[in-house]
């Protein structure tokens, strides 16, 4: 895995992926062998935006390699609130660490990191945009759980729309051969039409329904997401609707033996914790194996830390991101990055169109 | 010492404790052999309300065994304030570590935790409950100071009302031959019967002062605590009684000349600065015995992890417990655990009466 | 290197400077041999106010020994916002470590601490008093940027009258011979009379300018502080003024091909960011080399942390500190301390006048 920072999960390739898996495995089986292995390196977690659960993972996975940890988790309280540019406090911690974990609410903000780190640096979440280490936890789960990432019936259940970890995962998961997938929500928390087009470009087939309960005997797998009350239309309609898309011991007596059931945590109530206990429920599971996932990507860019880092061409047009939640928009000492797409430019930041 | 959580200090046998003493005392000797005794082990801190002086000798505890810290003590800023259970987060974090010390303003709390983490759980403090480690401490402080824990004659001054220290440690000693107590207070904030019950049922002695003045030459412990302001019936009251029951020069002068004084700190007035620098103030030396208590505690804990975890049987009647700052009002898919006592049934986790 | 706690700059001779600079430098060469140096140590943090870019700097260089960290930035959010006093705080954490760093916004109060601590304190900053270790990472960049401390011009541009990073650089660098200082700022931020005796004192020389363009060229070394918008006399004032003293691509092309810029940084617009590329530039190094100064550092107190710590002399005359944020406001107890001075007697902790 020749790459230096990890801002997006497309930049890895198949082989890249299968030799993280390979690795989550080799520590799972013997976690005691890595207890010093990155003995005398610093980790720097800088969290913008408090994120508990995810900075707990990355700091567990760092002390379980006999790494060290230095960051923040609470941006009012440091320096950052004195107004210091991302660059400035990136070029600063990155001269205190060997690896940066980055959380930002600002999309593209891990790239932008990326390019005044002197250390790698990977994307802990950048606003709604991505959240790469997310992903990877699922694909390693589904490693554990089924031994293989193909021919798999994948059902996604919840807020489909706006569901950052479901979209990163069908379309990661399409990309291996024989996936299926059943997208189960309302009307009108669909799936977005280019993640159903990514689909359809990777040869995967997919359908979508509006129970839990017609559908949950096909699957393989059952991918749970939190629907938040504001996503519905009025409180009438979120009263008749929410309990179709929350799972139960009721409608697991539906499922197939061998199903797998995910959830990215924190849940609220759309798994009853009546589940907890079917042996099917994976969801706890998943945290331990993102640990090991975690752990196999820190040695791996550590290992990597002097690989070259893709270069970011300035780009010379006047375009202007059209994002208002995009890292441009606040530092704007940041070199002006488009990339080609259909029909214009996209930034190269936060992928949103350029004007 | 099989147990493989310490939720109670009533868990333990005497011989339990002696096996902890004697090890603090080991620790204490000899610092250095045990640098890295728990290499390769993390140790998370929940406190889910804030309490850095606990907080802080849990991880030097930790550290000087060559353990390493995850943990938050700032709820508000963490997953947990987006409304997850206190189950999934004990199901999560227990992936990442190997001890979970918690903290929770709810009683019971500690209980609730461990049965559903992965690994042992030690109890921090549950809201004015129990706090186990406060009274070893406070034990092992009489074990290196006195170089016993019978024939004492104990006085305790302050709010022995309220003051969960001071119930702790009087029902701790009572087990031992030979202990005298002396609660010293104003009537309002004089030990709740069942304490005093407990004393003679055990075979000891107690009386009750209301001057420090008075009885501090028979003493052979002083145990000090704070009356809080808003204890007393008026400001006029306030005025007339705190200077009595403040510890002074003046007051140690009538003192023996191997009397220890003890106080769980923080300490606000009802200990002079100018006692400070007496032989006999052991306040300050208590917090360093407590690291070793600590580093004993640990270090046992993480020997029996594998220990069985006492069944929690569920109730079949339609108990509630009636205490509202019980774990159960707020965690409602815990189990109804109820043991019986005289005259009905207690709640489980917090002990209070059931209905 | 004969002290136990570093409270203030002037306490080190030449000699012992020169010992910590040839340290960092040794550090600086070969990091990989001090990884496990202090191995078994604990350094507590105690910040009472929140400063991340200090408090990470010292966190990671004790990391990088091979120590451990406890401590707090947040005390609001600790037992010290219960109201207890430094003393207890200090008392208490110095059984749980093995060196005390401080940071405190009132003035005296590192020196406080170090009067009760059982281990070395080192000052992170006490209010607009002293941060003696930021000068030492100034002397380590010139020493490693410059290869000397002497001989050079040093403009120094920026708010020369209320930065506290200001005057303790002249005052270190007018004791060595051939040094000339340049003061740039407006009429009304020049550096006060007592810096300016004690270069001259010293056998320096020093100048003042109102512009930087003016000066620049004859310059070694620039160091850069900001101008807060609220020192200037009006609204006006400032936007005419402002652009004199921020730096430049432009204004670089007027100086020497071996300028060193530094800043102590955070920056806000004082230095844009056309200079950051710019070879000359040191202001993003000087945070690494601040890592090596504070490891050097680090290691000599460990060594150290026995060696006798200064008398306090406690004063038998009535004088009153008259600085309000001078930390004897706020704690009592501490002993009276004052150093006799021309026309008086100074308050041992903050020296300001005494009454």
């Amino acid at each position: 895995m020749e790459i230096r920072d990890l801002i997006d999960l497309g930049q890895l390739t198949q082989a890249d992926t299968m030799q993280l898996l390979d690795m989550a495995q080799t520590v799972k089986n013997n976690p005691s062998y890595f207890i010093d292995h990155c003995h005398g390196n610093i980790m720097a977690t800088l969290f913008y935006e408090p994120s508990t659960r995810t900075q707990m993972s990355f700091q567990a996975a760092m002390l379980r390699l006999g790494g060290k940890i230095i960051g923040f988790d609470n941006p009012g309280n440091s320096s950052v609130s004195k107004g210091e540019s991302l660059k400035d406090t990136v070029k600063v911690v990155s001269n205190y660490c060997d690896i940066i974990v980055i959380r930002n609410p600002l999309e593209g903000a891990a790239l932008a990191a990326s390019l005044f780190s002197r250390c790698p640096v990977i994307n802990a979440g950048d606003g709604g945009h991505l959240h790469p280490t997310q992903t990877l936890t699922d694909l390693v789960t589904l490693f554990f759980e089924k031994k293989r990432l193909e021919g798999l019936t994948v059902g996604l259940c919840g807020d489909n729309k706006n569901g950052r970890t479901v979209h990163s995962l069908a379309k990661s998961l399409s990309k291996y051969p024989g996936n299926r997938f059943v997208f189960i929500s309302t009307p009108q928390l669909q799936a977005p039409a280019y993640i159903l087009d990514a689909i359809k470009a990777n040869g995967c087939e997919y359908e979508t329904s509006q129970t839990l309960e017609g559908v949950i005997g096909d699957l393989d797998v059952l991918y749970m997401t939190r629907i938040q009350r504001e996503r519905f239309s009025d409180a009438a309609e979120y009263t008749r609707q929410k309990g179709v898309f929350i799972l139960d011991a009721a409608k697991m007596r539906h499922a197939k033996k061998d199903l797998t059931v995910m959830h990215p945590l924190p849940r609220v109530d759309e798994i009853a914790v009546d589940v907890d206990d079917d042996p099917r429920a994976a969801y706890f599971k998943q945290t331990e194996y993102g640990l090991y996932a975690r752990m196999a990507l820190i040695m791996n860019m550590l290992a990597n830390k002097n690989a070259a880092r893709p270069a970011v061409v300035q780009s010379t047009e006047p375009f202007v991101c059209t994002n208002d939640r995009c890292i441009t928009k606040t530092e704007t000492y940041l070199p002006k990055y488009f990339t080609p797409a259909p029909g214009g430019f996209l930034c190269g930041y936060c992928e949103h169109k350029a004007q």
